[in-house]
C-alpha cells in the first residue's frame, strides 16, 4: 500500500487539481454544518482535510470517528481555498485537500496532555508520556536541529582528513577522575569493566598508531550527583591530531563551529574568536566561561583603595584579597529590599557582604561614604565610570570569593536589567589554565585537565617548585556562559609525563597500574598531539535557547538518574545477579 | 611549530625543486655508504628521505640515531630519483627528499614485531600492543574504509530524509531475547540500568512520536558466549520507518548498499537484488545465509527414491525426512580417504551418515549401487545432471538436519574446489521467516525475531492453530553467506499485539511488566511501521575480505570478552563495589 505520495507541508497553491495520497496524525478535527475539517500532521507540517458532504458516505460517517491522534490515510485532491478562508499561519495555507477515500489506521486515546508548541505540564508527565511529548513541533525541531549539527560536524571534519573511529565502551576503570559505571563480567567472576568517562586514553592510543587525525560523536557516562544541568549519559564530539600546534586545531575547530552556525541556524558568527587567558577571565569576568554578550566586567579598585579608611576593605587588601566593583547601569534606583536580595545572592558564593554605592548628580549615596576621603570617592568614580543614575557594587574578600560572587552577580544582573541580547551567539576561547589544583581532601595537587595534559614550556621548571603556579596548554571553548568544548595538548614523552605523576604525587607503581598501557605505549614512537572535546547535548542546548539539557536529549533521565518512561534503573530477577556472581547488600533506607 | 607542508604520499614529479616540511615515523633507515636513506611514514604513506653527507653535519650525526618508528621532522627538497633508482612500488617511487634539517620529536623501542603489511604474530601479541598493530597499512586502510562506509550511509540517509536520534545506553533490562550487560545503580540501592542489545523499544517509540524516519549507527551489547564471530560489543545500523510497507523499504536499503559498494569499493553491484523465501533458501541451499556467489545447489530426490529398495533412505521419507544430494563437479577422482573426511565433516552437523555415487563413463561407482535399480540409477542421473566425473553425495534424515549437512557441505565444498570468486559480492533478501519457533527447554514457542514483528496478513489465522506455521513479515539481507543486516515490519494495534503475547504464552501481566510502556504507546495514535538493522562490522568484515571480526575493530576483544590492552575487565576497589551496594560471591575456580 503507498501510504502517500507527498508530504503534508510540501503542498502550495501550484499543486492545485493534483490528486495527493496522505497519511499522518489528526491534529484537530473541526464539524461546521455538515463539513468536516481536519488538521492532518506528519513530520514535515500541517495540512487541512475537507470532507464535504457530496462524498462518499462511507468516508464521511468515518470522519465523523476522528479523534485528536488518530492515525489516517487519504486520498484526495488539493484544491485552492477561497480568499477569506487563506491560513497565512500554516505554509500550506493557501489550499486545502478535499478528501475522496479516508482509511483510519489506527484509534488514539485521548491523550494526557494537548500536543501543542506550548504546553504547561509537570515535566514529569512529559518525560512518562515522552512519546508524545516529542510529537510537540518544537521539540520534533530540536531533534531536527541536532541531527543537522551532527551532518555538519561530519562533513567539516570529514573534508578535514579525520577519520571517524570507534573506541570500546566497556573499558577498564581508571579510578582518577569522576565516579565510573561498573559493569559486572559474568565470565571473569569478581571482575568489572567500566563505561568510558570519555575515550582519552584510546584516542591518545590511536595518535601512538598513527591516525593522525580523529573523531568520533560518542556517548560518556559519569556516575556523579546530578544537578539539573547534568545526565548520567551524554554525547561528546571527541577529537585528536597529530604533528597540529593548539593554534592550527582551534583555527580548524573554530571554522568548523562557524560553519555550524551558518549552515543550521543561518547565524554568521564573527572570526577569529577573542581570546582570553584563564587570568584575564576570572580577573574581568569572575568567571572561566564569561557570558560575552554584555560588558559589565569585573573593575579592580584593590590599588586606589589600598590605603582607605574603611576596616572591611582595608583588612582585606592587608590580606592579600582583593576590592572589586560592578557598574550596574542605571541601577541607581534600587530599592533597598533590591539591594538586599543582591547581597543574598552574593553570600551564596560566599561574599561575607555587598557594599553598595549610588551615584547620583549631588555625589555618591552610600552608608560608606563616611568612611571614604573625598578624593577616594572621586577616584572610584573616575576609575568605574560610574554616571549619575548608576549603581556600584563591592566586594572584598579573597581573590576566589571576589571572582565567583562577583561573576555570579555579573550574570543575574545582566539578565536582570536586559543587557542581554539573546539572539547573539558569544565565543571566546580561555587559554591557560593552571595545570594542577590543590585538593585539600587528597592532601596533593591533582590534575585540573587530566594527567596527561602538556604544561606550558616556561613554566616546566616550577613543576617541583610551584606547581599550583604552572600553566597548561589547555583551552575551553565558551559559548554565552557555557563551556561547551575543552582540550589540551598533551604529554608524549615518557620523562615528562613521569615528571608530572610525581608532581600529582602519584607513586611509578599506581601510576604504572592506573595508566601503565599508556606509558608503555608512549615508549614506542608517539607523536606531538592534543585534542579536544565538544559537549553537543550542552551545544545543542545554547542552539535551541533551551534552559535544560533533557530538552535536547531524546530520551533523557531525571535528576536522580531515572527514565519515568522505562523505569530504568528496576530491580532485576536473582537468577540474573548469579550468574555475574554478585549479591546486593540490604540498604537502610 | 609547523609540523608540515605536505603529507609524504602528496609527492610528485611536479613537486621537483619545492621546499617541504614533513612529518611522520622512520619505516625503514638505510645507510649506503655513507648516504643515509629513510623510508618516512605518515598517515598517506611513504616518501623516501636522503641524507647526504654534504649536509649540516649535526643533522647527518642526528640521522645516524635514528632507528624504526622515530618520529621526526624533516625540512628538505623534493628532488627526481635518478632513472635506475626510481621505485615504482610506492606512488612517490620518482622522487626523494633531500634533507636539510631533521628534528628527532621522540625515540622508540623496538617494536616486538615489524610494522610490515603482512606479519606472522601471535593475534594475543597484536591485541597487546594493539597501537602498533593499528600501524600496519592494512590495519589504517580497514579503518580508512570503515570511515567511508560511515559517511556514506549518512549522507544517503540524510538525503532521503532519515533523522540520526541517539537513544539511551542506560536503560532497562528486559529478560527476553540475549543477556544483557548490567549496570548497577549507586543511588537506587539494588536496582539495575541493562546497556541496550538494541535500540528496538525506543526506535518504534520514536515512530509513535511521528519521527517517521530513524537511523543511528549505534553500540549494542549481548552477553553471550562468546564464538570467534562475536564480540560482547558490536555496532549496528538502526533504522526505522512509519508509512512505508516492506517492498519500498528494502527498495531504499538496496539503494544504500549500492550506494555503499560503488562510492567505496568502486564495485557495481547489481540490482534489484535477488529475492528468496526462506523456504526456499533452506531448501535449495539448505542455509537462511545462503552464500550465492556459486550454484551447487541442494537436490531434492525424495520424490524419485520414494520406493527405492534402500532401507535407510526408505525409512527417512517414510518418516517424513527427505533424501537429497549435492552435485560436486569434476571430484569424482575423490579419494576414501577425502570421502571419509566430507562424512565426518557432515557428522559435525548431526548427518548420520554420507553416502556418495560416482559417475563414471561406465556407469555409477558407489557401495549403494546395489541397492538401487537401473532405472533409478538413470533418474538420479538425469536429475541431478550428473557427468562422467563428478561426485554426488546424500543425506537422507529429517528436514532440518538435511539442511544443515548439506548446507555446510556445500560451502565447504565450494571453497574447496574453488567454486567461489572472492571478487564477487552476492547480495540476497531472504523472507518469510517463520514468526515464531518452539522452544523445548521454556516448552513454549519464542519469538524467531522479536516480540514485535508482524505475521504476514494470510497467516494471522493461523497463530491460535499452528503458531509454528506462521509466517513473519521479516527479511534478512545475505551477503556471501553471512546475514548482514535484517528486520520486520512491526505489528502496530494493540489488539493482534496481545494475540501474540498469548501465542508466546506470556501472561497480560508478564508482557505488562515487560513491555508495558511500549503497550501504553501502542495505544496514542502508532502508525505502521518497520525498520532494519545491519551489523556494521559484519560488514566491514566482508568488504576487507577478513575472516575475523576483530580485524575490523579498533580496539577488540578476546573471545572470552578480555581486552588485552587495557587489561578490561579488571577487580575494582572495595569502595567502589560499596558506593554501589554491592558483594561480589567468592567463587570456586
Amino acid at each position: 500500500m503507498d501510504f502517500r505520495t507527498v508530504f503534508c507541508n510540501e503542498l502550495r497553491k501550484e499543486h492545485a487539481a493534483t490528486n495527493v495520497v496522505l497519511s499522518g496524525w489528526v491534529s484537530r478535527r473541526r464539524d461546521l454544518g455538515g463539513v468536516i475539517f481536519v488538521d492532518l500532521r506528519d513530520r514535515s507540517g500541517i495540512v487541512q482535510l475537507v470532507f464535504r458532504s457530496d462524498i462518499d458516505q462511507t468516508a464521511l460517517q468515518l470522519a465523523d470517528r476522528l479523534r485528536s491522534e488518530y492515525v489516517i490515510r487519504v486520498e484526495g485532491q488539493v484544491v485552492i481555498r477561497d480568499t477569506e478562508s487563506i491560513n497565512p499561519k500554516i505554509a500550506t495555507g493557501d489550499i486545502e485537500i478535499e478528501v475522496t477515500q479516508l482509511t483510519i489506521l489506527n484509534a488514539a486515546k485521548n491523550p494526557p496532555f494537548q500536543i501543542e508548541e506550548d504546553i504547561d505540564v509537570d515535566e514529569a508527565v512529559r518525560l512518562r508520556y515522552r512519546y508524545l511529548d516529542l510529537r510537540r513541533t518544537p521539540m520534533l525541531n530540536t531533534f531536527k536541529m541536532r541531527h543537522r549539527v551532527y551532518q555538519v560536524i561530519r562533513t567539516y571534519l570529514d573534508r578535514h582528513d579525520f577519520l571517524e573511529v570507534e573506541t570500546p565502551m566497556l573499558t577498564k576503570s581508571t579510578p582518577e577522575g569522576a565516579r565510573d559505571y561498573l559493569v559486572p563480567s559474568r565470565v571473569h567472576p569478581g571482575e568489572f569493566y567500566a563505561l568510558p568517562q570519555s575515550p582519552q586514553l584510546f584516542k591518545q592510543l590511536l595518535m601512538v598508531s598513527g591516525f593522525e587525525r580523529y573523531f568520533q560523536i560518542v556517548r560518556c557516562f559519569r556516575d556523579e550527583d546530578l544537578r539539573a544541568d547534568r545526565q548520567p549519559e551524554f554525547t561528546q564530539l571527541d577529537i585528536e591530531t597529530s604533528f597540529l600546534d593548539a593554534a592550527h586545531l582551534q583555527e580548524m575547530m573554530e571554522e568548523m563551529i562557524v560553519e555550524i552556525f551558518s549552515s543550521v541556524l543561518d547565524v554568521a558568527v564573527p572570526r577569529p574568536f577573542l581570546r582570553l587567558t584563564y587570568h584575564e577571565a576570572m580577573e574581568r569576568y569572575g568567571s572561566d566561561k564569561p557570558d560575552l554578550r554584555f560588558g559589565m566586567e569585573l573593575l579592580d579598585l584593590s590599588g586606589i583603595l589600598a590605603d582607605c579608611g574603611f576596616k572591611v576593605f582595608q583588612d582585606v587588601l592587608q590580606k592579600g584579597g582583593q576590592v572589586k566593583a560592578l557598574l550596574a547601569p542605571g541601577c541607581g534606583t534600587f530599592s533597598r529590599k533590591e539591594l538586599d536580595d543582591l547581597t543574598k545572592f552574593a553570600a551564596r558564593y560566599r561574599a561575607k557582604g555587598l557594599a553598595w554605592m549610588i551615584v547620583e548628580e549631588e555625589g555618591i549615596r552610600s552608608p560608606l561614604t563616611k568612611f571614604f576621603t573625598e578624593s577616594e570617592l572621586q577616584a572610584i568614580r573616575t576609575t568605574t565610570k560610574a554616571q549619575a543614575g548608576d549603581l556600584l557594587l563591592f566586594v572584598a574578600d579573597k581573590k576566589k570569593v571576589v571572582a565567583d560572587a562577583l561573576g555570579a552577580l555579573r550574570v543575574h544582573l545582566g539578565k536582570m536589567i536586559g543587557l542581554i541580547d539573546e539572539k547573539v551567539f558569544a565565543f571566546a576561547w580561555v587559554t591557560e589554565f593552571p595545570l594542577l589544583e590543590y585538593d585539600d581532601d587528597a592532601k596533593r595537587y591533582v590534575a585540573v585537565h587530566h594527567p596527561f595534559t602538556m604544561p606550558m614550556v616556561e613554566d616546566i621548571e616550577l613543576l617541583a617548585s610551584d606547581p599550583g603556579a604552572v600553566r597548561a596548554q589547555a583551552y575551553d571553548v565558551v559559548l554565552n556562559g557555557f563551556e561547551i568544548g575543552g582540550g589540551s595538548m598533551r604529554i608524549y614523552q615518557r620523562e615528562l609525563q613521569e615528571h608530572m605523576f610525581t608532581s600529582l604525587g602519584l607513586s611509578d607503581e599506581s601510576a604504572r597500574e592506573k595508566f601503565g598501557f599508556l606509558l608503555d605505549a608512549f615508549e614506542y614512537g608517539t607523536p606531538p598531539h592534543g585534542g579536544i572535546a565538544f559537549g553537543l547535548d550542552r551545544l545543542l542546548m545554547v542552539m535551541t535557547g533551551q534552559s535544560s539539557l533533557r530538552d535536547v536529549i531524546a530520551f533523557p533521565k531525571t535528576a536522580s538518574g531515572s527514565d519515568l518512561l522505562t523505569g530504568a534503573p528496576s530491580p532485576v530477577a536473582q537468577e540474573q545477579l548469579d550468574t555475574l556472581h554478585l549479591l546486593t547488600k540490604d540498604v537502610e533506607e
